[in-house]
């Protein structure tokens, strides 16, 4: 159930309708728009069938949900979201970039990768400390002491840390180093695992599973949302299709989809989306022209030895390329890099 | 690493081999097929390279494996896997058939459910106690609930039961009361709730997930039999392509593949593979011809009124209908139905 | 526009809108049922509608359609088509089974086959004469040479050619020599090719798109039935996913589908639809389990040598063991193989 | 086969090498790059081995292709492809912009929407005056009629012409009145018309087909070349996956991928690429910041009446400003708009 409020309900109005809502043992969401303030319920849908809602001063509609997605939509709340991370601020007029190696492989690996990235020009550091992987063999990670050198890494650079969480177990543990937990696309329907980081509170990175429709990956950021976590950004990562010439199909018309579907932040990585080293610096310059509000890109000090996804991974002299020229498209669109 | 035994290893040299590695700190997997013993070592692989076992009597070769798969495939193991699942056997000439409403809805559908269900001549009842849904606002199961539930119907029919297993934290009461984990398509790659099924020792079923390539499935029941549980049951459900007339295209090759390239016993689910419940029964024998050890299908005791899945499942007759007519291509492939 | 006749309609009756339609100016074409006639008009709408036709005696109904299909509908024709090609019926109780090289390669090469095709009991030989190949620089086919080849292995050994017919200006010289005109998978939507062949009168065995639904399946048989040629089988080789492992993946739904949808034959080719021999004969085994009216096989005297599509063909050895196989299914379902 | 001349090769070696080659019945196609000249020998391979081309002065190798395409990639020819359309440059550091309806409705439709796309600064008029539809009973295009109207429109506006030519015996009306033929994604294999449109010499426009590959698609075009027509531009136009929420999934990387293996002109249509209007103005900016040549956008004076694909048309208004914002990206990427 969703209330919402006329534009012009008072703050009174406003707090009569959550003191009554909370009094009879549902949670609210408060979203305070310029235009007007939504208020979501969470709880039992019996519960607030019982509250003469609609009849309180104030109140413009409410909206009953039985199935789909409702916080997450453009309906709800018309102004874009912006969620303040650390001080960063992703959505609204800046671009950021989020870049880095595909896996924490070594301290030196990191912090010369830290580097090479603040030096650039990003405010996010990304890198992976839990890593799934599809053969059971496979360099799985370094899971808690990749967690500590990333940590270092931020310490030396200021930069924000986004890295995966894998399961419910490891959110706390992932939720002390990090600054953006990241779903990544083999969870974006493990339900458990989305109710989780929405109880952690954490700023989340959702990527968009490999078949995911754009529908099914609105209704998984509900899922957190629901929870009362709105500091959700979409990340589009591409898609399986037939194609194999490419890693994954990079699907930038869904991201523009979600910019006016939902008004959550959608970054665009492609790296994974291309898995070609050469397409990703165009790829960069088109999703921005195309409404990105970030970048996520794998950058290695020496791609040729990475222990993963090599090649897709920028040279550090690939990369301070690209973000210049990604520069000049942001500015043509009226976005600002820091 | 796996050790494959010469066919002339006597027991002794096999005891030999398993006391030199379990005492270096390794586990091991014993698989004595009929032809030759294989021992898979579970552990660190430092420790497996200090071994001297190609030296050692009756050891005819180690196979050194750093990804892909190994234990689930024919070529470690030529002879099929027979699962025995409290007395019914999945594998080998039988013909098993799984059965039931997509979700445990109540007592009384589940209870009549199982009776249709057992009269046909299923040996399994399938239902979810745990769903996971797109939405977060659709229905998500009766849980604990459900499981005593089905767990009831077993003592009334003597079904063995499979359900759906969502998360890590619930692996431990879902074996308490069924006799089959499944793994559902969205978890095919949630790789810590496979491992921890692979440490349950509970007979699994793995569902293919939406998106997944034969080897990325071969891979993921890698990860449980790399645990020491080889009974794991393939389901192949259908993947998404552009085909909506149907709900996913199911993808009998897949099975005929996997017949070919492991020893693990398949099944196959035409009702989620095609959605449409007038293709069920054709689905079915053609599943059958191809080479499935078993069929999961979707009945309902009045499916216009399921709470999900509805345009999928079969009334009680339409059942009855398939069950007969399986039962003439199974005689024609030589399987027997119980 | 389609005149469904009352199934208590007189002859003269029939003759009598028969009459008014054509002295109108429109086409007709009758399809005499068991239970009713049908009568197609062809041609301008504007004449259609100025005609009383639901006023006329013996007349049910009129059904006007601006799009979709109609002539190859089961709604239109409830009972199942059954082709004669040459006194071997299609459709109906009969299997079909189709086979023969990928290509006329040579004389020999293509005697051999007929041979071994003949021998193992099909009713068809196969073979393509003009190749539609991916590269320019490919064989390209022997093409009028490779028509007069397939012309003596039917005066040889009897068999019906099957043959593909690649732009409309071959469509007369391969309509001279074969028995049915094979539209590929390429040309399922080059409509001005359908319409030709849809005007030739010939049998036609018309592929599955690489990427067509169903849906446009069924509106590419129309461009053909719309031109008064009824004799339209459809053929199933599977469609383009993401799985790579096969060639294609097999969509044995799409044909229990199109018996479903249609009252057209569907033949399914297990060859192209998964191009891995091994999975062949399974597959040939469901198709038919499944509900195919027959097989379209590839079969090769030496797969190692030949100029394409070697892998997924089989050995006049393995072709023998399918026919076999393929024969104890049909059987189970009620089906006669010649 | 292809010669590749040294870069000081004289004007009188290449003379000597195609005098030789013309002499012994083959056909060459001269490509004069500013670095060196490219001939590529078009006929019998058999001729070609029997020449000692790598003896002769200024060549530096003679390559010889059995499969695969050649003519139209990077390695033979690396410089950018610029082809001089009646003055108007595709290629280089123009960027084109090609609009108009999906349909020639009427001369009133066609004429208001040249004026429109005229004014908002595009270079060329599309239009398809014969019309590839799903359904035989669909509005199939005014044919000749529309062609007349077209050519009116250039006449009045001074545009040229890209319309759609879907066979061969259509190929000399439309090459009479249209300035570019464009190749349907329904027709992107069929090599017929493609030798035919090869054979034309006109500029051709080769779209994706829906399922084509990258690897496909150049191929497609190298039968183009094959003929001796260097005049082909690629047209990305989005290929089919399960997403459902666009009609088709642009594959902007795709577009990337070919500015890198071929040296073609690349043009982008985010009309049929999405399906939706809402993003065709993101997906026609991001299309150029990742490196396309020019767009293909479907305009028409009132999309909510357009006999076909209105959903996804811009009006006058939308138009415009899309031809603003791509101006400001194309300035970002050194682009001129004319």
């Amino acid at each position: 159930m969703i209330i919402v409020m006329s534009p012009a309900a008072t703050q009174k109005e406003i707090d009569n309708v959550v003191a009554r809502v909370t009094g009879a043992g549902l949670r609210v969401h408060l979203s305070e728009g310029k235009l007007r303030t939504i208020i979501g319920l969470i709880g039992e849908k019996k519960l607030m069938a019982q509250l003469p809602l609609e009849a309180m001063a104030g109140v413009e509609k409410a909206i009953s949900v039985t199935a789909g997605y409702k916080l997450v939509s453009r309906e709800v709340k018309s102004e874009d979201t912006v969620i303040n991370i650390g001080g960063v601020l992703v959505g609204g007029t800046n671009l950021v970039v989020m870049a880095g190696p595909c896996a924490v492989e070594s301290r030196e690996q990191l912090l010369e990768s830290a580097k090479i990235v603040k030096e650039a020009g990003a405010q996010f550091l990304r890198g992976g400390a839990y890593k799934p992987r599809t053969s059971p063999y496979s360099f799985q990670g370094l899971e808690e002491k990749g967690l500590e050198m990333l940590a270092e890494a931020r310490e030396v650079t200021g930069l924000k840390i986004v890295t995966e969480v894998v399961d419910i177990q490891s959110v706390s543990v992932v939720s002390a180093y990090a600054d953006v937990l990241q779903i990544g696309a083999r969870n974006m329907q493990n339900f458990q695992l989305l109710k989780a980081v929405g109880k952690s509170g954490m700023p989340v990175l959702l990527k968009r599973g490999m078949a995911a429709t754009i529908n099914e990956w609105l209704h998984a950021a509900e899922y957190i949302l629901s929870e009362g976590n709105f500091n959700v950004m979409f990340c589009e990562r591409g898609i399986r299709t037939f194609e194999d010439y490419t890693r994954n199909t990079l699907d930038l018309s869904a991201a523009a989809a979600l910019k006016d579907l939902s008004h959550l932040p959608v970054i665009v990585d492609p790296s994974h989306g291309t898995g070609v080293w050469k397409l990703v610096k165009p790829m960069a310059k088109a999703a921005v022209a195309g409404g990105a509000d970030g970048l996520m890109i794998e950058v290695h000090p020496n791609p040729a030895e990475a222990l993963s996804d090599g090649s897709q991974s920028l040279t550090p002299v690939n990369f301070q390329a690209l973000m210049n020229e990604v520069g000049s498209i942001a500015a043509a669109v009226g976005r600002k890099m820091a």
